[in-house]
């Protein structure tokens, strides 16, 4: 069986928008293993999407299209639909009563361009949309199925995944499930993780391997297929085990979760409250660390001494010492570390100090050093990294590294 | 004349990747009124992709295809085209010299996959490509232009920025310059700003105008055309200006402008020092103001009081005072604006207190409620606010309005 998307609405072929849509549904085409050969966009012109429809139809057995459902004269999708399979448009009732409660509750009156939308094709399974007023639909004739969505993303990924997937998965029960798991490392570079795992990806004939370097993390997502859900799951897991044995604790979670929520978890378990002294970043790592709903459970505040003399005045970092080693240095790394620890009460104190550029830099300090540093009342630690990249890519990694260095701490503890 | 564009890549298809460069390539040939019929996407397929190219070359004048042109035998770009239009490949001795140098430069030999990427179809004008190993071309045949660029969206945009709209431009002289202007808006919604500015828009006939919601602005979008660029750029300032009369103090920018640019550059030109005290913004506030570089000219710092004790002890906010009207209070964002101006040595403080959610709501207070202050070591000003959306949103559009409480200020000062 060969699919087709075909995405309608001039504002694509203008530049105004990208076509998000066709991707999503190319994503769910091939976890249900089925071919997709071409994806097509095509303006509101009734020839052009006539023509593309006619070699659609000549050339694929499914056609999936997005937009052109709207009230207004230049939405053509279903006329030119019915055109084209040579169908009468009939208005389905359904559709008129839901396209009525629709603009009840927001107290539009009903008029006859808003009543356009009730009508499909003849013989189409219509699918009511709640959540606006353009129904989709499934239509199956001469063997080929076209199935029609609105253009409004979050509808179309609602009602595809509510009513074609289903609708897929019973027609053409796929042979075998596939699916993905991401392991999500943080801490190593993307050769270095390449070095570790290569030996073990060439040995696996079941699985394919995609290594991606993001400027927060690198991922490896783990590919395979079985013919059962269960089996796909155990395979993706064994696997996932041997990688995570092979990276250690460089792997600091899966699939959704984020290094903040692996962190909050632990210093949720630990019981451990921390504070964060920043000063290249800003504000960004305490940004980060709230993200996470609940993190007032584990996170007190901190400081942020962009100033020297905030890193003086509240953190108490002497000023003979900043003199003597400079603001972007290990000894006031700690010295922060271990200020915004007591100064907000807190078990643990994190800092970061650094040039982020483009300014800033000195013969013997590069833009992207920087320290960081833990403190815990007993001991602090410290670390020197040169990071890489434009001012908000090594806010980014520094942020991310001392989320890291806690993530470290916390797992040895 | 119409256009088509076509992308190769299996990638594509699988869902693996967006497909941006379509969405580059088609605001370009809008920017120069050339009328864009199709984008296609097709897989790394030899049948397909002839078909494909067979069938644009039957209803186009215009062909740009991205991707393809890598070294592996998944590339058969070229190969494609030379079949479809019946030329030979040719090895192209400029391309082999600039192969050979980048290989070079990452000490990689040359292999005979490496050089399959010189040959290029018979006649096309070569376009030498500094960035990466693939050479772009542009071939000229009976009364058709292919051109083919690189798929890596890097490589590809500066090759058509540099080559093929020169040549478009010449080829095809536009009749008229359509541009556009973006105003961008804060502190007012998109209702407000729709009814502003309805009457003039109605009335306008040489502009034709966008508005867009985002989560941190409204921005407007004016378009417009004439036959020169300079009367086009005049128009547009006239109609800047106009609706910028309408909205006042609204508009904050235009174009790439960004608040915190626009924040900044007010800071400094009025030698005035900020800093910020943040509750549920975590830090974001301060991480925003310092995405701008040199941002330490006028940025001192801040405190993240994240828990209520730290705003007692750093920010000197009396306990009475957040036990009797609670943490999201009116009274507590004043001392808050002024505990952080003088424990920052700073002329200005700016607070933010608030419940991001989605826990934390009382009967009386609920999730997206904020207030604000600024305070100068004369008086204070206090906004509250009840904002829109999930934590990350309301944690967002906080530190928009407190930053715009920030413009407001220094534009009246």
């Amino acid at each position: 069986m060969k699919a087709e998307i075909v995405s309608v609405g001039s504002e694509i072929l203008r530049g105004k928008i990208v076509d998000t849509n066709a991707n999503f549904i190319a994503q769910k085409l091939a976890e249900l293993s089925i071919d997709l050969s071409y994806i097509s966009a095509v303006g509101d012109n009734q020839k052009m999407l006539l023509s593309l429809l006619k070699k659609a139809l000549s050339r694929s057995d499914l056609i999936i299209t997005t937009g052109g459902l709207g009230p207004t004269e230049d939405d053509i999708t279903y006329p030119v639909i019915a055109e084209t399979l040579h169908l009468k448009l009939i208005k389905s009732p359904e559709a008129e009563k839901n396209l009525k409660r629709i603009l009840h509750s927001i107290k539009i009156k009903l008029s006859p361009s808003n009543l356009k939308q009730a009508y499909l094709p003849e013989g189409a399974k219509v699918i009511i949309n709640k959540y606006g007023t353009a129904p989709a639909m499934i239509l199956e004739k001469d063997n080929k199925i076209i199935s029609s969505f609105p253009g409004v993303p979050y509808e179309m990924k609602k009602l595809i995944e509510e009513n074609l997937l289903p609708y897929l998965k019973e027609k053409f029960p796929p042979s075998v499930i596939k699916k993905s798991k991401t392991l999500k490392i943080t801490g190593l570079g993307e050769s270095s993780v390449n070095e570790l795992i290569r030996n073990y990806i060439n040995e696996q004939t079941n699985f394919s391997f995609g290594i991606y370097a993001n400027p927060e993390d690198i991922q490896i997502q783990i590919t395979t297929q079985a013919p059962t859900e269960k089996e796909v799951d155990q395979l993706l897991q064994f696997s996932s085990n041997q990688l995570t044995k092979i990276l250690g604790s460089y792997v600091y979670g899966n699939d959704q979760q984020s290094l903040e929520e692996v962190v909050g978890n632990l210093l949720k378990e630990k019981n451990i409250k921390v504070a964060v002294a920043e000063s290249c970043t800003g504000g960004m790592l305490g940004e980060i660390i709230t993200n996470i709903p609940g993190s007032s459970e584990y996170f007190q505040g901190g400081v942020i001494s962009y100033n020297a003399k905030i890193k003086e005045e509240l953190l108490k970092v002497p000023q003979e010492i900043i003199k003597k080693y400079g603001e972007v240095s290990a000894q006031v790394a700690r010295l922060m570390a271990e200020g915004v620890r007591k100064c907000c009460y807190s078990d643990i104190g994190i800092s970061i100090t650094g040039i982020s550029g483009p300014g800033g830099a000195t013969e013997k300090k590069q833009v992207g050093l920087v320290y960081m540093a833990l403190a815990n009342g007993k001991k602090i630690l410290v670390q020197k990294h040169q990071l890489f990249g434009n001012r908000q890519q090594i806010r980014l990694r520094a942020s991310r590294r001392a989320l890291n260095l806690l993530r470290m701490y916390l797992i040895k503890k």
